[in-house]
């Protein structure tokens, strides 16, 4: 996936976008953001903010009050603690518990959205991914894989087995998963390294974005059959993925998840408000 | 003076500079800076920052923390305010007790400084203005006009006198001045629609930037030797230059200032640290 040609042009006027996070060298958001502004003649531009933990609730009020600043991308590891700082949660974000978007309403309120869950299923389902029936593994219960649970469950999983070793967050994820979607069979993954009887296993932790990262848990052979997926976007190849790959597993990492929440992420800020008819995830690989 | 072109890239790995000031649709920094980044072919991004009064010092707290942010460029209203927001100040700075550029140390700590003055004398001088042993009347002591004044008195000016309604300020920037240069006559002006006796008359007051204004003081017929500038930079042509130019002044807005200083915050912010040998004013027209 090649990065859009973006044409940035900043004067007094420019509205202000951006996406909070800390690291931030790695994200995408901004080439691909600013690419879709740069499209539709918009003056805006998106730049990330690196945010450190103890900072964060400072710098976003600050970025708040901004009168030129109409909105925010969230990401690692602020997702779950920019939940507070909006004034409105959509039903998505409040399921999920977490937030990966807010924007500056009309009335001045700030309102949190979340996107990454179907972002991820519209990332995956061009490369062929099965989502559906799957028995699925998961390793990290943090913002981002809480959006991944919720959005596997929705899209009709059989059964979802999560791992973390924060057992505060797992267990909440574990309990809210099981109240909003019955039908998919949650627990606590107590043997992550075991991938028998698993059709889908995706790393939503952090481990494989550093350098001198293993993979999140010392897994044996893959099954060719088994989907990998790894949430991370840098490196490219996390040493997960190598692995999946060694066996011949189809694996992903997680770009497709930023490209497959472009649109949403373009109506949620309002780009082509006049525009009611979206282009489609193609138009942005 | 035409904008240069920019050409600007951003992705996650891009530092940020920013102009906070209010309103800040009118600046030019953005687009000059973005220019010069482009020509040193560095990651680097300015943005305005829209700061309303009641929130810039949590802005700028805010941004101050964010670990990817290098410097700011300081406007109207904010010049003095910010003052307070550095941990040292350059000794132009303490001068003229206002900064209008900060940018974070190596140890992490604050520094400001003040450009203004010395831009308006770099910007000026090629358009033929004289300075040196003029007789100058200032319309405004605020944070610009303080810069200007300073920068004027140390250029030699023989009598500076200067009005606003604002009695503190004006006061306490008279006596900076009468402290720091004692070859310049310096009053305050208690008639400042009379220009006789005048060689530059500098309007460093907003009045002028708002649509339906006037001229910041009733002004009658000017002398066609009279030297007139209006540090406003939109509109290009206020009501005192329109007015101005009618007799046949030779007159200037705001902008020789801004691209006078570009060098000036260019070395400021460590744009080409390499290269100690920086290009001149008319590079940048």
């Amino acid at each position: 996936m090649n990065t859009p040609m973006q044409n940035v042009r900043v004067d007094g006027a420019t509205r202000l976008f951006g996406i909070v996070g800390h690291p931030v060298a790695q994200v995408k958001t901004p080439q691909l953001l600013n690419a879709r502004f740069d499209a539709s003649r918009l003056n805006a531009v998106c730049v990330p903010f690196d945010a450190p933990v103890e900072h964060f609730e400072a710098i976003v009020q600050g970025l708040k009050s901004l009168a030129n600043l109409d909105g925010l991308v969230i990401t690692v590891p602020h997702k779950i603690s920019a939940r507070a700082l909006v004034d409105r949660l959509s039903p998505a974000a409040q399921r999920v518990g977490a937030i990966n978007a807010m924007r500056r309403e009309a009335d001045g309120t700030w309102l949190g959205d979340m996107f990454d869950g179907t972002g991820l299923l519209q990332g995956l389902a061009p490369l062929g991914f099965q989502l559906a029936g799957q028995r699925v593994k998961q390793i990290g219960a943090g913002g981002a894989g809480a959006a991944v649970a919720h959005a596997l469950a929705q899209a009709g999983a059989a059964s979802l087995a999560v791992s973390d070793p924060r057992q505060a967050a797992l267990s909440e994820l574990v309990e809210r998963l099981r109240h909003f979607y019955p039908d998919c069979k949650v627990d606590i993954d107590h043997n992550p390294a075991d991938v028998t009887d698993t059709d889908l296993l995706i790393n939503c932790s952090p481990v494989g974005m550093g350098t001198g990262d293993g993979m999140p848990v010392a897994f044996g052979a893959f099954p060719a059959a088994l989907q990998v997926v790894d949430i991370i976007m840098t490196p490219a190849e996390t040493p997960l993925l190598k692995h999946a790959r060694r066996f011949g597993c189809n694996a992903s990492n997680g770009l497709p998840m930023i490209h497959g929440q472009l649109e949403a992420f373009a109506r949620f800020f309002r780009v082509d408000p006049a525009e009611p008819a979206l282009s489609t995830f193609s138009d942005v690989r």
